[in-house]
């Protein structure tokens, strides 16, 4: 017996068979993600409806496309991706997300929230051009629905003249509930099932949008899927159709039914988490500091708990803002706010501030507005790969004028940050990894763009500027292993990405510096390093990542696969001032 | 008689003093708009909107926030801003766009599509957590309502539990005619109108958002908005409203009215502009491959004709996609559309693709697929100001992995670049500016990641690399002076950013290394080479724009302000070898 009946196997099973591969497929699933971490409840939800669509569709000639893909696993199962799957997430083993890379099957690679829809016009239209004949299919949850992004794809199916199956999964979660009037609204659609007639006379949203909407509202229910999908299969012929289908996230677990916002994410202990969060400090210190100033208000873009700001929210909820997975408007809602006076801090995953590029620049920056992006899970964020990695932050933001970008060395710094940005009355932005690990004894005052020795060995023959927990963990490191070989460093915690501390850098007697940072070269800390010195007779190593796309590993495994580790560092050093 | 009336004396007017005031507005408006350029249609459509605005509501203590930006000079006029107004767009004088350094009337600066109504609301809610008591409205046209941002800060009206108006100032128009479903469904409410009570019992889609819909269908009837609005302000108290209006692009004279598309924007001949434009060399480059390239399809959001795609899209409708405002869907879809074999540009504004950066990064590039961004009016752009300058693509597209970065030095080179993106089957950019004014003599084969000596005199002190027509002119204006007191340099045409030309730059044999780029400095060509060099022995000297906004300003006077010419590179250069 095939481990996953797959294709042309799967079409032969019978009602019984099927049921029952659901079931073995979520056994899997949920065995593999106790035991590498991953996605568990929106995967469990999917199950019935992966089964449904490799039922009735033909792929890889059909294509579907799972928005973020977070909810790809019994696709990947059911795809001859089965024997592999216990390396899932691992360094070199199968991705948590579509990836093209890997399989024919994953037509469209998925990451950042909303794009499933686009892409599925745009696959549809290439179809249509190149006179060939498939379906394409976009899944996509109702926390990703909230995104502009799905917007301007429906309002553009009609001019684009194509057909394609939107599947809304909604199972009424983000990571956090799901909110907003479009929510509220399928509700409305889903509860009213039985004026299907009356409804579909006054035409509902969809339908403006040339979407004939249709419903399964058991979407656990692996029969009515396969019904609906195969009438709908026909009716795709001539003309697009959005699919709503309610599905239960973590569907067949009782503790994950139960509480889907803990367990849709699952972290397995490894040396990445073992440690204090970061998020946590965040949200204690922000309950703290909104105590004395009322102005102080939180946004988020639909992910509260995992930001630390479970009890920001509890305790003012009238100061707390989240509006789902919008990162854009939730960036202008900061703008916006400051220019009335408030003090707003916006969190935010590194990854997902990618989205907000322009309305830092134009909004926040141009404007010059108090806004403080707090900007988590920067640096490689490991198991999730390609599309989570932060190690864009510092290159995107250091370009923008009039933004001050602090990193801290570790919890304490990172609270008398939050402190400092109080009082500061600029755009700002504080980046920082998931997890802290040490403390360091050096603990200055925070002053704008001044860096702080770590070590002030005015003899030293190199000085290591680095930023943030890792890097500066890494400089330590290294200078222990060069003071065993009499080598005598500095250590600078660059703990202002922008401005640079000029004056320091000024002032730095050696010929030999070495930058350390969890980001990008192009653009991060040792680029504008590089550019202080260009006129300067130093002789300048920079750790970073290289230019390329880093894939799933672990936080260590990928520093250590990037060479930025004290180890590294030391022998550098050791080699280039023989 | 003061030159315009203004707060309290324009609402002592009676209804015949107000319209002749709407008729002095539109004189002023279109005699200084001929003079010195700017947006005219779409002004001219917006006086009596704003004028009404004026009579019924109290500025500055009410606020106002006018999407784009580009109709604002009727509230310019009436808020004590008349008798600067003939230094509209020149350098030191007053802005185009809204700007609350001018002015307390200006609440919100804006510049880029769709954040009006996100930005009215954070208002909003800042004012009910302050407990403050006044009205926000947001102005937006029926362009801007095809960008996502509308969906995102409409879903998330009911949750923010705030009361604004939006006013969807409709007038059928982007700069090309407004395209999408939405647009023809506020086509199909507005010529329902005699339908009122039956519309409002099938809740419209506004309804579903928490928004009570209505209208006033002669958008530019004075005396009919003053009621409307009246009525309004009234049910601000409890409730959010859409006021739908409908006005004439252009209203007030003919030569607008009939074609609004070119008299949208209006350029004054300059130094800026007399040249040719690389859009026009870029459609007819296009069309011309696309003759032997069934697969190449073009892009546009909204902007058609001013990035030279009108004939494409006449000679190929079926490969030509203009979604609306809408830059991130934009790039999705080329990315879509290249999985399935197909080779896409999309054409773009510097300012505008920065919306698409998170895009760029995980659709195109992560996947790396044949993707050609071409990216217009970069570099400085002039009299649009901070919103507008395409100074930061360079920076913010050479930290992503997998993508090319070409920069014509001139239109010749451009087309090259365009036959050779026609066999290059990875993601490339290729950025350039407005306006075209030489060309030069050397035009060897492009290479990828190949730069280009422009002169070659190995005896050179210094070495000049620039990228772009301007740079590469300024370089060479260099070269010319220097040459006068006997001092050469080696010119070299930096025409790949990325990646640069490491075997070139390992080769010079100079210590000094001058950049030149049309660029911000942090992430720039500059900082590229300063990081290539970082331990070797140069001097650098890079010149590109310092880390601030840019105002507005003729291209010339920008770059003479920045240092970025001949005459200042040639001074630095006798300095630096002395």
């Amino acid at each position: 017996m095939p481990f996953f009946y797959s294709g042309k196997q799967l079409k032969s099973l019978n009602m019984s068979q099927l049921n029952s591969l659901c079931e073995d497929l979520r056994q899997k699933i949920l065995s593999t993600v106790l035991k590498n971490g991953g996605h568990l409840s929106s995967n469990l939800g999917a199950v019935e409806l992966t089964v449904a669509l490799h039922y009735v569709f033909d792929f890889p000639e059909d294509k579907v496309i799972f928005d973020v893909g977070h909810q790809c696993y019994a696709h990947k199962l059911l795809t001859g991706r089965a024997e592999k799957f216990d390396t899932l997430r691992k360094k070199g083993g199968i991705s948590g997300f579509p990836k093209r890379e890997e399989s024919e099957f994953d037509c469209y690679n998925t990451g950042h929230a909303g794009t499933s829809v686009s892409a599925a016009l745009g696959i549809a239209k290439a179809r249509d051009i190149s006179g060939e004949n498939f379906n394409v299919i976009a899944v996509i949850g109702d926390g990703s629905f909230n995104n502009g992004l799905i917007y301007e794809a429906f309002n553009s199916l009609r001019l684009l003249n194509t057909n394609i199956l939107v599947i809304l999964n909604d199972n009424g979660m983000s990571i956090s509930p799901t909110v907003g009037s479009m929510h509220e609204y399928l509700e409305f659609l889903s509860e009213n099932d039985e004026h299907v007639a009356k409804r579909n006379k006054h035409a509902n949203i969809f339908d403006r949008f040339g979407f004939k909407y249709d419903g399964v509202y058991d979407g656990n229910n692996l029969e009515q899927l396969i019904q609906k999908l195969t009438e709908i299969k026909e009716r795709l012929k001539h003309e697009s159709v959005i699919l709503h289908i309610l599905t239960k996230k973590g569907k067949g677990y009782e503790f994950c039914e139960e509480d889907p916002e803990a367990t849709h994410g699952i972290s397995v202990s490894s040396s990445d988490n073992v440690s204090t969060e970061y998020s946590k400090v965040f949200g204690e210190t922000l309950c703290d500091l909104a105590k004395d100033n009322k102005n102080i208000v939180a946004v988020t873009a639909a992910m509260t708990s995992s930001l630390g700001l479970g009890e920001f929210f509890e305790k003012y909820p009238q100061r707390s803002v989240d509006v789902g997975i919008c990162e854009e408007h939730a960036t202008i809602l900061c703008a916006s706010m400051a220019t009335e006076g408030l003090k707003p801090y916006y969190a935010v995953y590194s990854t997902f501030l990618q989205r907000s590029f322009d309305e830092i620049m134009i909004d926040i920056c141009s404007q010059n507005l108090p806004v403080t992006l707090c900007i988590d899970r920067a640096g490689v964020s490991g198991a999730d790969g390609e599309t989570h990695q932060g190690v864009f932050d510092l290159s995107f933001l250091s370009m923008i004028p009039n933004l001050t970008i602090a990193v801290p060395k570790d919890i304490n710094e990172f609270k008398a940050m939050l402190k400092f940005s109080a009082d500061f009355n600029y755009p700002l932005a504080i980046r920082y990894p998931r997890a802290g690990k040490r403390v360091f004894k050096v603990q200055s005052k925070i002053v704008r763009g001044k860096w702080e020795e770590l070590s002030s060995n005015e003899n030293a023959d190199v000085a290591i500027i680095a930023c943030g927990e890792r890097a500066v963990t890494d400089a330590l490191v290294a200078m222990q292993i060069l003071e065993e070989r009499n080598i005598n460093v500095k250590v600078i915690n660059a703990r202002f990405v922008k401005p640079i501390d000029d004056e320091m850098l000024a002032s730095l007697k050696q010929k030999h510096i070495v930058t350390v940072e969890d980001n990008m070269l192009a653009g991060g800390l040792g680029s504008l390093i590089n550019t202080f010195y260009a006129n300067k007779d130093k002789i300048i190593k920079n750790f970073a990542y290289p230019d390329e796309f880093i894939t799933h590993g672990s936080v260590a495994e990928l520093m250590n696969d990037y060479k930025i580790t004290g180890k590294y560092i030391a022998e550098y050093i050791i080699n280039a001032i023989r």
